[in-house]
């Protein structure tokens, strides 16, 4: 674009990207802000829309909209193939070729199957709405199946729901799973009793939610099982078919252990997106790419990485955490650093401000550990539904949420209970 | 079901069997509603869906949630297959055969490209959410390939929008896509200049919305008109391809002319449910069942045909038209019918009550005929809002509704614009 000093480009319209474009507003630099997604998504609620608590366009904001008045920047929606750090070009597949003068990749993480790619068909992950859609029929359809079984043993296997991993989003999903099925569905079925239903946390450490302080784990896990969960720490998965799970020995005493589920979902493991490969740096075990103190990578200073794809370790030795408040920052201190530079300043380092942990459990349950303070229950959740509601992007999908969560509070319905996309019989 | 002294089964859970299945409430027949989605789907919105304006789970309501309550009826989610009035079974895919005493056929329409099935691909039409999602993402995914664009003449193809038919889905479409175009996406694009938008409806007959009154329809079309649609009436549309529709010669006097257009949009015909084809009677040539005053078919005065898939001729000669209170009048006369029977009274002749018929064609534009009254504009739009608010299946969906059209109006904004399911590139 004519008139401005510099061209930045910003990969993707995260927590992060979305930051950085908006801090670059009114700025004299030009920025393009490319995505594979017209939306930007508000991931944390995500569980909630392949949960039918939500639609989709209620935790969705077109990103265009966002920017509609920020007239320094251009939104190309497309995916990135390539980036050429020496040539300082980014390719963009059906699109073209763009040159920076700054570039921030904020592409984030997707799900990792460590390995076992094939697993991904029986136990789908959750990253874009797409996947939540998918989940979220795979959830109603399993009911629906049940109620049409007369083999008991295949509905028990129909009424038998997995989830691999209990970091925030497995917890999240097994506790929904739980209200769903002994709340919103009663008396909707006649030929299967939802007592049947079985829900199974998976998780192979030691305690749920293992990021946080054990005495909230320890609530997390009394709070799920109080919803009707079954917790299985120190539980491994070693293969998972269309028919279950497979639970794989841990030590030379326990024997592999096959648990039958039609439905399984998987919350275990996060890679860094495959962008971090194109920078030619070094990326650390996850993929994620190591960053020094101003976000850059060496040798090329830039190239700034934030969020989630990002490895940083702070002066103080701490590494820096894979969520939204993290990502948000970043993009802040990695717009400035660049409005820095161009202005003659030296760039600043990027210090995390940890202002605690939130992690909902399902109807009325949560823990938050924020400083010092520790909450769990009641209190929890009216704190995370606060926050939530708080940072969602856009007045009006605030409202449309609040709405919502309003009503299924009140009436335990659950509003986006409808099968679509049924592309082929599971 | 036991200690039932009949068992009626109603296929389809839309307008005309909801209807049926909510009249036999209370009653000593037990209700069996079988239906291929998991919903009750709000028709005269859908078209709000596939422009973006609202989610689909704003339109549509669990079939399961609707009768919670209803402890005589079961459910079931699938596709019927066959009928056989002999032995008065109805066999659902993957399911099972299932024995009636009475069966109410309501499974509705579909659209019909009049024999020239490849070009639902070029020209997706609207009568399922999924439909609608895909024309959502046909439109959204429009703008975004014309952004991208180099080549003058190939964004002007994409910027060329086509609805085909100007019936009542039709002129809803087409007064939608002229508000996305010229005022939603206002400042959001860098690349496209929004006035070289082209929306055109296309329509065979002489006028807009042929079943109204022509001083109604002379309206519409100067309300298309005004909101920024090229309305061309007196074109029947010979062939479809990726690139636009060829409009056939009429006369000896006028040459086929191919009209430039990469997003196409079906409303022009509809075709009934090919279930009517199991019941051995006489088909309209629509592929309706004609039914005889009662709503019975000829020699089985057990099955019962409502809603579109029925062909009535009243006593007065009219012929009842494909709309929704028609539907929920016949649904409500079939189980009274078979209730009357069960109590050894006599049928009923169905008579329709005709309240009228609404058309809405964008924001703020609507035409009404209500017995002698006639209204257009505004008047007619807050009309057609209200009427189609009461009637939303459900409270919680009305709520949803009016929340989500208050902002549109106020804001121009469209809430759903989020692209999902990209399968294929076009």
């Amino acid at each position: 674009m004519a008139g401005y000093r510099q061209h930045v480009i910003i990969i993707g319209g995260g927590f992060g990207g979305l930051e950085a474009a908006k801090k670059l507003k009114s700025s004299d630099v030009a920025v393009t802000l490319i995505d594979r997604a017209n939306h930007h998504l508000f991931q944390p609620l995500l569980y909630q829309v392949a949960t039918a608590g939500l639609s989709s366009p209620a935790i969705a904001a077109p990103i265009r909209q966002i920017f509609q008045k920020q007239k320094n920047l251009n939104v190309i929606y497309g995916e990135v193939v390539a980036i050429d750090v020496a040539k300082k070009i980014v390719s963009v597949a059906d699109t073209g070729d763009y040159a920076y003068d700054a570039l921030i990749v904020a592409s984030g993480a997707t799900h990792s199957y460590f390995g076992n790619d094939q697993w991904a068909q029986y136990a789908p992950g959750l990253k874009t709405l797409d996947d939540a859609q998918e989940i979220r029929r795979r959830i109603l359809l399993a009911y629906e199946y049940a109620e049409r079984c007369t083999d008991l043993e295949e509905q028990q296997a129909w009424l038998s729901f997995a989830v691999i991993g209990a970091g925030p989003t497995g917890v999240e999903m097994a506790g929904t799973l739980a209200e769903i099925a002994y709340q919103t569905l009663r008396d909707e079925f006649r030929n299967i009793n939802l007592d049947h239903v079985r829900i199974t946390l998976v998780e192979g450490g030691d305690r749920v939610l293992a990021a946080y302080p054990p005495e909230l784990s320890a609530s997390a896990q009394q709070q799920l099982e109080k919803l009707g969960v079954i917790v299985r720490t120190k539980s491994q998965v070693s293969d998972i078919d269309a028919d279950g799970i497979t639970i794989g020995k841990l030590s030379e005493s326990t024997r592999p252990e096959f648990l039958q589920a039609k439905t399984v979902i998987w919350a275990a493991g996060v890679a860094a997106s495959p962008l971090g490969k194109q920078l030619g740096v070094p990326l650390d075990r996850a993929g994620r790419v190591v960053v020094g103190q101003d976000l850059t990578i060496p040798n090329h200073p830039d190239v700034y990485v934030i969020g989630d794809l990002a490895s940083f370790t702070g002066k103080d030795g701490k590494t820096v955490p894979g969520v939204s408040p993290a990502a948000k920052q970043m993009g802040r201190c990695a717009a400035d650093n660049i409005l820095r530079k161009l202005n003659g300043r030296p760039s600043q380092s990027f210090v995390y401000k940890d202002y605690g942990s939130l992690a909902t459990i399902g109807r009325a349950s949560a823990i938050a550990a924020v400083g010092k303070l520790k909450l769990s229950g009641y209190p929890a959740w009216l704190f995370w539904l606060f926050v939530h509601v708080y940072f969602l992007i856009g007045f009006r999908n605030r409202l449309v949420v609040l709405t919502d969560w309003a009503w299924a509070y009140w009436t335990y319905e659950r509003y986006a209970r409808i099968i679509i996309g049924v592309r082929k019989e599971r």
